[in-house]
């Protein structure tokens, strides 16, 4: 593990609350000096050194002049954010006043923190590990109720326990592994082969598992995309509306009016939906609307749930069933058929026989069924208690474990020599320690901590 | 006064930071069941009823699930920003958090809270009176450094602390006026005369002073009004620019450009000045251009400085000087003459002799003056000292103190009965009342605090 502890001579402030104009704001210190550096602005009752947790109410002043009435709140190290000195500052939250007080602390010795600053040190100084600062960012950016519930239990408990329990076994084992180096003329086996190939394999399995889960992570953190596809006039355009109740997408009886690809969230159940209406699926000779349809295939290839609607007082759902599934990939892709206008079915005399749900848009009949369909899919894909993985960082790490433990395991059936079992097993293990940033370099922190926001 | 502390069952709740995406976010939480409305969604511990300005890390817990890893810090009545019960909680600052915090609290027994409503409760419980909580609106609004001062100011020691001595002294002498009363039929003098005409005449002074600044409070708080005012093609749109350095403005050389009003923000040492540049003052045919003329005239009549531009190397001023000083209002505008293009006379023979600040705005010559011209008349027309209203509810209730003020000197000098005395005297306090909150109903303080933010 890289040591750049020495690099936090530094004391940074921030602040914490985001630039709106509002009630309060929040300025954050954290550093070796955040408490002398925050004494020598702050008029009222507060001893510093020797306080923690305690918030108090006075002024910040500038030269004799008043900037603001604060409360202060001192967090002595280790226990804060950070584990360093903290300070929060809780001002009027107008931009000028938190401006003036950042500035009045930089010019006495701080500066200000990079993005995910105060989370980057939290790591450093072991307050928490990468899984768990990668969850805050995704805490902060969750936009439904179910991708803070995915966050919350990575922040409470990593991704998946039970993986880091096969760790440490198979580490123990791999220490005997390594002490038969030492004795490699002797060709003595301490490690009990037999017991690393179960644990190897179940690594495997655990480690498949949750590179599987991504996609569903994936989508629980960006909202499930599903694409409205069909011919044109088939009321796809109407079913975005219908769907998300609201005039977001232009409805038209003229076929191809659709060009852009629209796109609205809607949630259920605390899940969300990420919708896109398309143009309408027709050989055309309209250079514009040829785009838009070739816009639309390849949303439909990269769509997770397909909501292929058509015109069921003029065909049965059999040939657009059967045009999508022939364009789209049957393991990534989920088909919902709808059958729409299904009130002028019961004004002709020879009732056509459709597929799919039917639905009548006009009169809105059918749409909540159109609902329990989506939450259905997700529901069945996915169990609560289930670990799930929704950073590609970690897919990547995972991969990485994947492929040296079957490495490890298939040298051991080849019954090699301790020398190459060892090092698969090593590089397994440490995708593992990448993963929770027990091994880390720079440039992987730079990349995780510069998308968080500032003041975190 | 009213007593409308028994409206206050009830316990509110609001977001106290903004809508923005940030690293935190603060609810907070005040009334009679602050305490064991929090308590009973806290996991962590905390002793609420024990502790104040405690801060203790937990989770909010909804039927055993983490909704958020926060902080809560109790306050506890009276020493809290409401004087009721109130706890602070920092969460992290994701819109969906918030909401599912604060949804949470109000499904046990709070209520969201009406903009200004904890300020609204902190006046009610005696923490501040209405001139303070009318500073901590202006505070949070304030765009501009010495907007932040004078709120400061008037949160520190409201408006005028001598206006509240003369108050004092008169309510004394007034006591005794009264008490004449019951002895009307002997005509007896308690209150002595020629002490009360002083006072009188020095309450009529300070309200008049006070009055007066409301203009120069008024622009402090919101931003000096600075119009650009000349002939088209004189420069007034690169003036505009070369002001804010900026292209804010469209600048072309044909005449009659600019048709609509154009504003921009310029702070010099702390004080903002909003400028707008308007349509050439010229004879049009052009209907739509005659309009934006008709509105130049307008902000002219308006503004408090005129920056009155003209093409020095055609003419030398005299004519734009006299057009704008009779069509604008001596007393409330100032005009500042801009001679510019000098560059082009140096060209000419015949050095032609121009009036007002010499500038080049090809070449940004002057520009520099015409920033100091604007501060100068700000600091001419102010001193750091002097008391300034910035609030039309505080001139309106000083313009009421002074009239009756006026009579209350009148009737004493024509040596009236007490009766007529005391009860001028009284309307004139009576006004002064109604600046600090001292009397109120619910009518005034529904305008004033439906202004506030939300959460303050």
């Amino acid at each position: 593990m890289l040591d750049i502890k020495h690099l936090f001579h530094d004391t940074i402030v921030a602040h914490a609350t985001g630039n709106s104009r509002s009630a309060i704001a929040v300025i954050r210190v954290s550093g070796a000096r955040a408490f002398p550096i925050v004494e020598g602005i702050f008029k009222g009752k507060m001893d510093f050194e020797n306080t923690s947790h305690l918030v108090r109410y006075g002024s910040i002043v500038s030269d004799q002049n008043i900037i603001d009435e604060v409360l202060v709140c001192p967090f002595k190290s280790p226990k804060s954010y950070t584990k360093e000195n903290v300070v929060e500052i809780s001002c009027h939250g107008s931009p000028i006043v938190v401006e003036l007080i950042i500035n009045l602390i930089v010019s006495v010795g701080a500066r200000i923190a990079e993005p995910g600053e105060f989370t980057k040190r939290a790591f450093i100084n072991g307050q928490l590990n990468l899984v768990q600062a990668e969850a805050i960012s995704d805490l902060i950016e969750s936009n439904s109720e179910s991708a803070r519930k995915l966050a919350i239990s990575h922040l409470k408990s990593g991704i998946s326990p039970k993986i880091f329990q096969i760790k440490s076994q198979i580490i123990h084992l791999l220490s005997y592994i390594e002490l038969e180096l030492d004795f490699s003329e002797e060709s003595i086996e301490f490690a009990d082969r037999n017991q690393l190939v179960e644990l190897l394999i179940e690594l495997q399995y655990e480690c498949a598992e949750l590179i599987e889960s991504f996609q569903f992570g994936n989508a629980v953190k960006k909202g499930f995309p599903v694409t409205i596809a069909g011919k044109p006039n088939a009321g796809k355009s109407t079913l975005l509306n219908a769907l998300l109740n609201e005039e977001r997408a232009i409805v038209s009886s003229q076929a191809g009016t659709t060009r852009d690809v629209i796109e609205g969230s809607l949630f259920i159940e605390g899940y969300e939906f990420r919708i896109s209406d398309t143009a309408g699926l027709r050989d055309s000779e309209d250079f514009i609307e040829q785009e838009g349809i070739r816009r639309s295939w390849d949303r439909i290839n990269h769509a997770g749930i397909i909501l292929g609607i058509f015109d069921s007082s003029i065909e049965d759902g059999k040939e657009l069933e059967n045009l999508i599934l022939s364009n789209s990939k049957p393991d990534t892709n989920h088909l919902i058929l709808i059958a729409n206008k299904i009130d002028l079915i019961s004004n002709t005399f020879e009732k056509r026989r459709y597929i799919g749900l039917g639905v009548s848009l006009k009169s809105k009949e059918g749409v909540k069924c159109v609902r329990e369909e989506l939450i259905k899919y997700v529901k069945k894909n996915y169990t609560p208690e289930q670990s799930v993985v929704s950073q590609i960082r970690h897919v990547k790490a995972l991969e990485k474990c994947l492929e040296h433990a079957k490495n490890a395991h298939r040298e051991l059936l080849s019954m090699n020599t301790p020398d190459i079992i060892a090092l698969e097993i090593r590089i397994s293990m440490q995708a593992l320690g990448e993963l929770t940033g027990e091994i880390f370099n720079e440039e992987i922190l730079d990349n995780i901590f510069s998308k968080f926001c500032i003041g975190k």
